[in-house]
């Protein structure tokens, strides 16, 4: 993997059969979707791909399959989420021998965990396999934020090889941005290969304009070719048209919203709303989320099916 | 005013003696320097200008000021901030009174309340006044944040002339103006006069680029006139030059850390090194702020003025 | 006032007209009705009285009817809520004016306030006013919480004549209870006059076992005598019948879950039940709560009813 | 196992070689120390047995050990902490296999989860292993609060045998059990055989006032004893012995303080003062906690030694 990593890398859904177990045919047609759209990696094994709700053998089935349909043509990077580091550091080798390109892992959860102690997990996650290691910092999920600080400190020791960020809060990564050296300088600043990544796929237009390597959308599992237009713009500095492709996109995103408040959580929601998205246009057999989520009832997929044919998709089904 | 109100709307601190009173002499300085660096309209009373610090009589004080400094060059806006309608309503018939053009309410707070009895809130007020209403979306002190469903129901019923937007949820931000018609449509949308103004200060050439109005920005206390460059040329299109701006910007709001951590609030540290800034470029004559705050110390303003001359800004003390 | 307080508080609901305005005549009965009940004490401006819905002049005339009606047969505590310090003493000079026996105030809510911060401004409003103050612990609304050190400094130095918990954090109040000198020792203790008050109304028993004096029980209002039965057995050391006593009221306290939550905040249904069930036993005139809050329909106001019937209280309207 | 589960059930500690490694050694001497001390059930594998930081292997010989050492005498619980329902499944039937008597499993963590879809994971759990299933609240790990109405609506339908609360909201819990028929009407109500134990382990007197089975207290792996006689005091009704018995616990429970805030975490600190303490009293070898937790200082292990002397415990080291 040529470091720093850079452009449209999205978070790969994992196709699932009814029964709950993974749907292999369907997860090698995703690859080849997001490939053929342009994608310059792929990251599987994160939240979007149902991660948390995976066994260790369907983590492996998964990357698996991604890595072989891959073959090479774009760097893999594998999600390792786990509690702590001794069962993330398992996963960690896990991927290294299932041919990952990198890592990326969060800071421990369900437990409270001290910022010296985040820095003692990244570093001996790090230090366990023989990949680059990249920061998941999605508060969301694991109730603590990585600071500038720390993700600074890890990034000049050469711990990380780049950060993921899903916190949401844009101001602080523009002021982590700042502090690796900024939009121009950063690449001859402390951590010249160091990659910064945003989760936040409704304002992408905004964290490359300030200076972010790329970005890892969910909904580029169902629009990839979108985002690479996106991200192409913007390296050419034509700034309205990627506004413009950013705009159509968060129109395309209100799917999350398909199914109701009431009957199911909304990460099943937005789940289920990107799975029924692939399905309609072909590329996956079926939209069922993982147990025990909730699925999408047939008015919420006609939802999402509105909300591809107004954003120019045609629904093959 | 004229609607939408549109440009760099800075929330005016409010220079305090030693003693607590309301330095009038140098709040009318500062209303000077911002109108010298070319905003567009003025925000008193707002969190930046410790309106929960202040008594009622200390607020009218503080309003009569800006208005009769302001002297109708750009419009004064005033925070009629307070727990719920009944005591908000009384602010706000204060600042028509006293000759404000617009009030910026937010959602009651202190009590627990429902988007529904949120609703009525505002109308109530906006019926109480005949002036423009913009909602102030700050979950960090209020503790809710404003759906963009209520939002735009506010905005189409002609509730809501605008809306300051400090949550940092800039993603749901970007749904909101994409729901209100997006850049190019907005304003042949459903609601044509309605105003998105940001408070996240650290990203306004993003918010610029996705649509907004315009920007309150708390350091923009300090260096109105880079706020006014950088707004300038976003709406000349010249994204690079903005985002460049908005990066020098960050580098200056670095000096909201100055105090340090164990010994005040994060929010007493930022205010004291606005207020340092101010004293140090001879805009108003003490750095002081109000009670219970914890006071910067000589090394703190040491490391606002160090932010300062890294900026290019020249300390006259 | 007698120190330490001990005993039965209940805060004292603020009647309202239709209108909106104080229902003096029904806010009299109200003060009858619990002194009636023998409670030890009334806790006026409260969170539980709506002060967050009342302008300065309604409090002043809830104050002012609570004293004379009380006439001196037991101690009136009045809450002096609002942002910060400069605002919070002047709604203590004015409780002071009107003859209240101690005021009970929160930390600084709206802005972020350091502890160091929070202790300058108790030991502010206790130097402002001569009389015994409160600490009011109420993350809820506040978003922070008292730390037991802090409690325990401004208890022994005499900043604090006591503290009414109302933060749910049972272990954290033993915790106080046993720095303070426990159970027993309390009283010869670092803070022999300290009043620790509970407002967690649904574990009195449990509080008083761990060495509370009192509690401040907002459905109190309806049911006064459960809560001096309650408290007296406690005291007597029949911790059974006081044990039965709580359950007895724990199911009466359902009541506050008679407004549907998608319909109405949590605080508005909650307050809704306690006053409908006022007006239905007849001490109050109308049921009505604070704009904007949400009333309860007559469907809501039946399932009071029924509380009140099931807890053997006899409903005259 | 005999319904419902009354009394005290530690979550026994793991304890560590400096390595990492689990020392069955020490940990069978736990399990003997904890039986002589005359608790009436074991858990393993919960939140104070660092199950998050144990791998799959680890989980393993950790339980086989505890089952074995227990030999019947005392009934043994098996936490089944995982992300969500497949993989938590995993561990249940491990944990059947290895010969436990009873799974606890959390609310799915890392994803939000909808109340729907948290019930469809009990269930499922439930139907996958024969074994009796307590749902473990702890919303501090697994951010989402149990509600009364859904743990009520799965222990009426057999799903659960009991609740393990640590959710801390012990008026809720009272609610609860008001609704599961109250104090005296409970093993005649709606749920006979459902046992309620509480983890809120310094108000333990009151919970049994209120009507709890038992107690799953952290610190009671370093005095066991102390909670059996509380246990026994309050069977007996003597609330006045259970009180100054818990008392003395808060005090002993001090020592969870011992590592300093701004170096290590809440929970690693609390966890290295058991294991320390363990390790002065000669139950076990070491008082490592395991990675990436910071190790207390000898310092802070002096801390632990005047917290076990001050509450008459004898450390032999």
């Amino acid at each position: 993997m040529t470091a720093p990593l850079r452009g449209v890398v999205p978070p790969v859904c994992t196709p699932l059969h009814p029964s709950g177990e993974v749907d292999t045919a369907s997860l090698a047609r995703l690859v080849e979707h997001l490939v053929a759209g342009g994608v310059h990696g792929l990251f599987a094994l994160g939240s979007t791909s149902e991660v948390a709700y995976l066994t260790d053998e369907q983590r492996a089935t998964v990357l698996e399959v991604v890595v072989n349909a891959a073959d090479g043509r774009v760097p893999v990077l594998a999600g390792v989420i786990d509690t702590t580091t001794a069962r993330v550091v398992e996963h960690a080798k896990a991927a290294a021998a299932t041919g990952a390109d990198a890592v990326v892992a969060t800071a421990p959860f369900y437990t409270r965990t001290h910022p010296k102690e985040i820095a003692r997990h990244f570093r001996r996650v790090r230090a366990a396999v023989d990949l680059p290691l990249f920061a998941y910092d999605l508060p969301v999920s694991v109730q603590s934020k990585l600071s500038a600080a720390l993700v600074g400190e890890l990034a000049e020791d050469g711990t990380l090889a780049g950060l993921k960020d899903s916190s949401g809060d844009e101001g602080g990564l523009r002021r982590l941005i700042v502090a690796l050296g900024g939009r121009d300088g950063r690449f001859g600043g402390p951590a010249p290969d160091f990659s910064v990544l945003t989760g936040s796929e409704l304002t992408v237009d905004a964290a490359l304009l300030a200076g972010a390597d790329g970005v890892v959308p969910g909904i580029g599992n169902v629009d990839p070719a979108a985002y690479v237009r996106l991200y192409d713009a913007a390296r050419a500095g034509d700034w309205e048209v990627a506004a413009k492709e950013q705009e159509r996109l968060v129109g395309l995103f209100g799917m999350v919203d398909a199914g109701p408040e009431e009957d199911m959580g909304r990460s099943s929601s937005a789940l289920g709303a990107f799975k029924h998205a692939l399905q309609l246009l072909g590329v996956i057999q079926h939209g069922d989320t993982a147990f025990p989520q909730i699925q999408l009832s047939a008015e919420s997929v006609a939802v999402v099916s509105r909300h591809l044919r107004a954003a120019g998709l045609r629904p093959v089904r």
